[in-house]
């Protein structure tokens, strides 16, 4: 075990030398999480994803702290590892399901039904059958077809509409993929009644990564309108779904997750009033920072002699685990056996036979000067949308280990 | 069978109508493939990839026919069914392999190791020590590390240089990720013969999916340089190999396979004289055409009554089995059942709970304007970059199913 009682953490990202508190130049010193200590005792044969399940009861117990009487529901498809549902399952937490395969797991880890929301506003007919079934009564839905689908397949469920918000001041804002414009939620209420469902309220999402509370406000703002027209037009909404957008420390700070959940809670408050139900939906807030991935330099050369920057590839890539370096959307952070060496701007790569499989390039990585291939490198909280992401073996590269600790 | 003995074709892409020859007005008729008919004829259970060994062999001969003494390797990553590589062995192809897992499966379908060569320029050092001891001679490679590592893991092997050319007039122009700067190619050719490796000649890819062969010109153009260069400095390349690049059908005119690839070879032979060894390397365009998928629509909704776009949602996404739609790269052409409907502007997304699985948004896709949830959708060519894609299961969608006709 060439590592093991090694003082490891490397370092290495620009933003983060920038923001991260505590550190001084370009020397930082980390506080190894247990997943990076797992690591750094262990050899892995091939990219694998550590995940520490005392971690994950940790997170959940801070939002919990936070968010208060609102139900967590967990973003199963974040990270579906079977332990973790079972953990959250165990801790009392409810689940928000993206498919049939996603209730299924759900109900194997130990979930009730009642604790369980079909939140994919695109669901398979016959996958809404068998949610009923099974005991599911919460749906999510943004169009007609969708709530005619729920009426016949599952007649007298509660369903919510989910709107579509622009005020996002996420990292990543969403696409316009998900939610009816404002003007039509109304409409879609009254088609749920007249259906024979239960519209009981209204969802959103504020956008993936939203780092601050206070970004926030302006979404509940438009959101709070949009309620409070529907309570004044005579639908009785008794649900505030809050969704995801709870962040991930990915080297821009972050707020603590319960000073950040309170914060979120207490907007709701402010501009919903007393409402019924409130729930959440973490995902990547729940889990990012409950994982790591051991990872390994395949190969360090420059196109040119004269290039300011070198390429990096490792063992894993956009197709293999790193699916959210898409539009370099979300920045990992990366620890090396060469924590005191100086270092200069790297592109990162996948190993894939894929010129799309680039990770970094527009905004360069800073590593260590003598990296080389063989060298192991720690891909910090890395514990949402990692393994699910990955290919059954583009390449021929398997997909992404799990180990739980 | 509600379909079977239906006239079925539907349409559907702008470009399409705009381009394909024979197409008249909105309405045009497709001679449909094998697939597409044993698709209409059968009812499938999730989103699967129908691939006809047929198709296979016939490009094959086509590519073969218009390549003449150069070699097919065939690109393997572009679809590792088992049924494929066999095929392919069985017909005289050889292979070009990606990681380890392909040259496994290529031995396991019964190719020599003298027909496979190890393409990645990012290898892993135990698997070069592997593939040496498989029998595999001939490796790529494209920087002093990597020919360090072949030197000592396959000691006396052949290596290529992977020359990174500038001059594409692709569709899909690959990144900077492959190749070296054209000043690196004598010495890495220097580096590797004073390693005790044989370096045998070079390498460059002409950029993904290159309708016309004409557009090989410029590429061919500067490799020649390269070529001629290093041969008056005494080193004596014998091997040429071509990459890939040949296209497939995807709406816009591309030329017949036997012709384009004659184009090529004529152009190789013009620029380069009588080079000993020329291999080429087809992957899309040796299996894209012989693949259908069958597909089915979960939901069409339009965000605003007064929008001029709906939205439909197939089973399938980016996230399982559609990743080339990234950047709306690869636009794939749709088949439905509403052949003689009036259509409309679409954003395609994907079935998962993920913002970011929208196939087209920039560009529309014109679909029937009666198209609902439960509809069967055939995706045409879609035998290449599709399966191996497929997550294993993000969001609880399984992989991309595969039946081999």
């Amino acid at each position: 075990m060439v590592l093991s009682g090694h003082r490891w953490p490397g370092l290495l990202e620009m933003t983060m030398i920038a923001t991260q508190v505590g550190f001084a130049g370009q020397s930082p010193v980390f506080e190894s999480t247990r997943v990076e200590s797992f690591i750094r005792a262990h050899r892995f044969e091939r990219p694998t994803l550590v995940l520490d399940m005392q971690a994950v009861a940790d997170r959940y117990a801070a939002l919990k702290a936070g968010l208060g009487r609102a139900a967590i529901h967990y973003a199963v498809k974040a990270n579906p590892a079977p332990e973790i549902v079972a953990q959250l399952a165990a801790l009392g937490s409810g689940f928000d399901a993206a498919s049939r395969a996603e209730i299924e797991l759900c109900l194997a880890q130990g979930a009730a039904p009642s604790a369980i929301s079909y939140g994919n506003t695109i669901k398979r007919a016959a996958d809404i059958a068998f949610a009923h079934q099974a005991g599911i009564t919460l749906f999510a839905a943004d169009a007609e077809e969708e709530i005619d689908k729920i009426a016949v397949h599952a007649p007298g469920a509660q369903v919510y509409i989910r709107v579509l918000v622009t005020a996002t001041e996420a990292d990543w804002p969403l696409s316009r993929k998900f939610g009816c414009a404002p003007g039509k939620v109304q409409p879609l209420l009254a088609r749920a009644l007249a259906a024979g469902l239960r519209p009981v309220g209204l969802s959103f999402h504020v956008g993936s990564q939203t780092r601050a509370a206070r970004m926030w406000l302006p979404v509940l703002d438009e959101v709070a309108g949009i309620w409070h027209a529907a309570h004044a037009a005579g639908f009785d909404l008794e649900l505030l779904n809050i969704g995801g957008g709870f962040p991930a420390f990915y080297g821009d700070e972050v707020e603590q997750p319960e000073i950040y959940a309170a914060q979120v809670m207490r907007l709701v408050t402010d501009l919903f009033g007393a409402v019924p139900r409130v729930m959440a939906e973490p995902g990547r807030g729940m889990v990012a920072e409950a994982g790591a991935i051991a990872a390994e330099v395949m190969l360090v050369s420059r196109k040119c002699d004269t290039d300011a920057y070198r390429w990096v590839y490792l063992d894993i890539g956009k197709f293999s685990g790193l699916a959210e370096t898409m539009d370099e959307a979300i920045r990992y952070q990366f620890l090396t056996e060469r924590e005191h060496e100086p270092v200069g701007p790297c592109i990162l790569a996948g190993p894939s036979c894929d010129s799309a499989d680039v990770l970094y390039e527009k905004r360069p990585v800073l590593l260590p000067l003598g990296l080389s291939a063989g060298d192991r490198v720690i891909i910090r909280n890395a514990g949402a949308y990692t393994s699910s992401y990955a290919s059954v073996g583009f390449n021929g590269f398997p997909p992404l280990d799990v180990v739980v600790i």
